[in-house]
């Protein structure tokens, strides 16, 4: 694959940073991933010790170091990107070119806003860093039969929740009218808390209910909440079962041609972004744009 | 379909009128079931903003303005509906002709019985108005699999309650007996209520065991409830993957010629609110009344 | 049916009252039932009203009076059952031989030992009446798919309860080292007994972790718990659809010659009291005893 | 099988000894194993009464007599399996071997560490014992479809618990920030241990939001967590009932030559361990050792 002819505009160590940033089979792909995976994880550590106020007042000093470390290194790994695509407006404008970029400015923002006492805006900015979780679904393998069990029953699951907050808001009500305000259910939107708590089984018992007829109207929600958790499960499970026995038994299924069982590279396109090219494409099926694997 | 006779005591605008109401396909039909869906969420709204106290103390007037709104929409909608259909009184005595009644009436009855001083009845009359979320079924489709799954164990869900109830009253009385007053099991009821509670997983902790033996027991009844939740699973989760697998491969399964595949319109008769005609019906499958679409 | 030869020793009315009480098909078998069942019921809530210490001291009288008739009532049926069967020994010491004495015999023990002082050996005692509601176990039909799936699945879920106990005393040990007295983890039983309150999801809050570690420990409880409700879900589900895969396509399953297609009538021996006879069976299958069921 | 040649170096009642503890299909042997099981039982029930404070007080002296003799008792079980096997330490770096030195070393230390007023540690070490419950676990049944179900759908349980965690990390930075220090989200951490809470649908109600905009992301958690416990309900009901389903109509399903239907003995090999040997087996299939039945 070495031999295909490189398009002028595009410099040799553009194409080597490309492989190594979007590309996991390599060697070099696969250590740029790793420790990328430790970034994130550390800079969630950090975000999160901050918060904890023993912590942040005998280490603030450290933790301002390592934030400034992950800082930096995300805004290395950002214009890297941004550097190695074709098309950066496409990555810029995607769902983890936005991620990124959020994991890196708060820091630089609170260094402008420290002169201004903006100190509440900053607290929430610095925050903002948490979503760096988000990169880790990126490790996740979005392509599973899972999501596309759950995607297949997304309109059930929607009709179930819609039907969950309906049976929410009449028990809440009859809650709030049954119990009153001495009781703690002080409001509808209150009663209607305590009833999603109680129908989801989370049962905090901030709320509960005192009075006799109170307690009765209870134990129906229960019941019923005991009960209709059987709902999702049953749609997912029946989704699942089925997505599973058609891609094992291909021939007593639907002709379902399950595109997981071609063989997928983790290679994905430097003009377009586009991945799941096949294992032996050589031009994006996307845009045409020739792919590039350097074989070490 | 223009061109099929029309029955000579039927107005033009009695059908239009119709088929704007009880139609979802045509632009107007949708345009009106979107502005009544939102008219719907707007009221609960306002039942929930007014029974906060802080909310209805400071934006009381408006909050009253919002209330007359709704109420006469409200009241139009229920009379154009009247109007349109043929046999008004099946509409009236229908479900939902009832849920439309309760949802208008409550704000009136407010105005006769303010000089009673019938304050507690007012408001309870008011909270009427939450069932006005009963509407927003109409937009849950009703003959959707899952609502069949249950039905078809429907049976079996009745015995699960009440082997529930029966657990629950033998070891609310035990602990009952275990634990005493002393410990918040200060009657049967109380203690069954406390069984439910625990059996279900909601687990509040309002009331809790506090001897060993207490505890123990109480151990017993949430690995029972833990174990139990499975019954109502499996039922649902196997009706629901039986009737998916019946539906997806017809020849495989029984001869169940499942309607859900002949094409439907959403248009009902205007003669008997007969829903669920086929695509293609011309007359009323339930009365053979003529059934009008006006193609704009 | 009626010709059958009668056996000598056994009167016209006896067998009468026989199929009133054993027999579920004719009218008066049916009449009787839902007598015995609303009775039943009657005799739960007293003894529940009778706890309610508000209720008890208002209206002790009629409590007492409402108990006399129904353990009257209950004696009739206890002696009724007992004449008309042939082996009233058989039927003294079954399940419901039992259950039927503990529901008639606290009320005159009362009278007993009231002279004696023996209050709370009383109080204990007129519990026992709520057994009866075991009584209505009656009605479950004991022999549907979901008690057989249960059965089929009683060696796993014994294991998965083993399984459960393990993982809550290792967790619930490790959780009294690192929480300790002074957080409620006062004893390791009860720091197991909050283990098995944490992996149900039940989650009363009684106990609750205070130190992170501790905090840390719980979540994975948690999740674990989460996780692992799935297994009796799956065992159950699993054991369900396949008994009712197999039951709606005899062919395509293993050959299971289900009983539940040979019709059954509800009537029981007067001899030895088996059930389950075939609708056109005219001896027991178990002691060969004629069955009688006097057409009306 | 008695006269296939013995090897020279092994004595007679050294096979006898390994027959006895290794072999639970002979009397001698089931016998072993039930008294081991009362002992580990026994030995389990003295470290939690141990842990109760006021049992601790008034039997201590029986308490630790009870546990010299647990640990003299348990010390020659372990002397007794590494003489009765040929390499000794495999079994004593195997697990159950660590379990087995786990479960007698801490008694020992104690007496050897009491001098030195490490009293902390020794209440430590003490606890350790509690893992000679995981001994039971050779009682589980290692090899049951349940394990296999299990262990067929780790990847997707490992994806699911990492998707929760990060729910629950997004959503506990969020409810910081809303809730704040007064109501008790003091931290990130803690608020991340609350969303797990929630979302597992335990909900002790240590932590509980006080804001109305806290309580609608409540349940909008609340929600989520009822309907993700689906997912791994799912995983395991499709994978346990595709084995299910695979092992009862082999013909249908994939090749799976399942091994659990060829009869295995209980014995393991005298000199590698190694165990579930074919019935008629006279060799290991795994180190050509022959194996020994004595035949009473």
């Amino acid at each position: 694959m070495d031999n295909t002819p490189l398009p002028d505009n595009n410099k040799k160590w553009k194409l080597k940073l490309h492989e190594i940033i979007y590309e996991a089979d390599t060697p070099n792909g696969k250590l740029f991933d790793i420790l990328l995976l430790i970034l994130i994880l550390a800079s969630i550590l950090l975000v999160m010790l901050e918060s904890v106020k023993e912590i942040d007042l005998q280490y603030h000093f450290w933790l301002n170091v390592g934030e400034w470390i992950v800082t930096i290194l995300f805004t290395i790994e950002y214009i890297a990107r941004i550097i190695s695509v074709k098309k950066p407006w496409r990555y810029i404008f995607s769902f983890y070119g936005i991620i990124d970029l959020l994991s890196t400015l708060p820091k630089y923002l609170s260094l402008i806003l420290v002169g201004t006492h903006a100190l509440v805006a900053i607290r929430a900015l610095r925050l903002l860093r948490i979503f760096r979780i988000l990169k880790l679904a990126r490790y996740l393998g979005a392509s599973n039969q899972l999501t596309s069990a759950i995607k297949a029953s997304r309109a059930k699951i929607l009709v179930f929740i819609f039907t969950v907050v309906i049976i929410a808001t009449i028990f809440g009500t009859i809650m709030y009218l049954v119990e009153g305000e001495e009781n703690g259910f002080s409001s509808i939107p209150r009663s209607v808390y305590w009833a999603i708590v109680t129908l989801t089984t989370v049962g905090y018992g901030d709320i509960a209910p005192q009075t006799a007829l109170g307690q009765l109207i209870s134990t129906v929600i229960m019941i019923l909440g005991y009960g209709i958790i059987a709902v999702p499960t049953g749609i997912i499970s029946a989704e699942y079962s089925r997505s599973t026995t058609t891609d094992e038994h291909p021939k007593k299924g639907v002709a379902n041609h399950n595109q997981d069982h071609v063989p997928l590279n983790t290679l994905s396109c430097q003009s377009c972004l586009a991945d799941k090219h096949k294992d032996k494409a050589e031009y994006c099926y996307n845009c045409g744009h020739p792919l590039f694997i350097e074989k070490d």
